[in-house]
């Protein structure tokens, strides 16, 4: 997909395509479009960033309270979206043991109960094996620090859902 | 439902249960959560409509374009929220004929043209008949008074919906 054709979408096609960038968010990609056109990649990329950046902190941990938790309660009832099926099946979520599982449960647990948000990673960019680690070492952090790795997850997660839905022709610029 | 019950849930329970107050935006109930303790039904529709009124314009656009036109696509293939099946079908939108069909198709389409954003009206205190008079009245007016207009609209359906959710006893307060 070239920008060419993205600058050329109504709100309704370009919500249908970018609607899930940021996970279960429609309303940021429907506000992105407003910043239209855009030159590249990495413009479109900037609009998204910056709109997660202007919220206030409610609306930045609304965000993340909209995301699910790994290897949780959705992933077992099938209701994930399918980008997220997709990244936790490729770390591996999906076939973890029950003692995995239960472990991973009982974190999650206990991040929620902290922060009072679900623990995000860009799971393409870690595994199974990594994220208990991971999970127990964000733990420790101060609640503000933790926001903003948090928020950098989301747009880790953010910079390659859109790399997928623009392939190389739109990461290649004007 | 009374609020010492609302005021307990977690972020979880709390986006399943208010997620669609306003329409496909569960980011704005998500991000209300952070607001809690609730003294009653008003304080909580308060904390709605102040995340709403605090977004930067591209956002209050952004709102709109995540719902549905009316009598539009989503309605003809189902795919419409429970909530706006229903209050589109209380409206008597569902039963229109082919003539009334495409008469709203071409104002709808007519209204997104002009300023980038659907048609939103609460059709529970609306019907049929008056609907086209309405979107053909509202179509003449300045965008930055329309924009205002409708989020008018966005929070007359999240007032009945929250309503809705809370009944009789989350209205009587505290």
């Amino acid at each position: 997909m070239d920008m060419e054709k993205v600058n050329s979408m109504d709100f309704g096609e370009f919500v249908d395509v970018f609607g899930n960038v940021v996970e279960r968010c429609p309303l940021i990609a429907a506000a992105v479009w407003s910043q239209r056109p855009f030159s590249n990649s990495e413009d479109l990329e900037k609009h998204f960033f910056a709109f997660i950046d202007a919220l206030p902190q409610s609306g930045q941990e609304g965000i993340l309270r909209c995301h699910p938790d790994l290897a949780g309660r959705e992933l077992q009832q099938g209701t994930l979206t399918a980008e997220s099926r997709r990244e936790q099946g490729g770390a591996g979520l999906m076939s973890l043991d029950a003692a995995e599982r239960l472990r991973l449960a009982e974190l999650n647990a206990q991040y929620r109960a902290r922060f009072g948000f679900p623990f995000v990673l860009a799971a393409r960019l870690s595994d199974r094996a990594a994220v208990p680690g991971e999970l127990a070492r964000r733990l420790q952090r101060p609640p503000a620090e933790e926001l903003r790795t948090a928020l950098g997850e989301v747009k880790k997660i953010g910079r390659l859902r859109l790399a997928d839905l623009l392939g190389a022709a739109g990461l290649a610029g004007p």
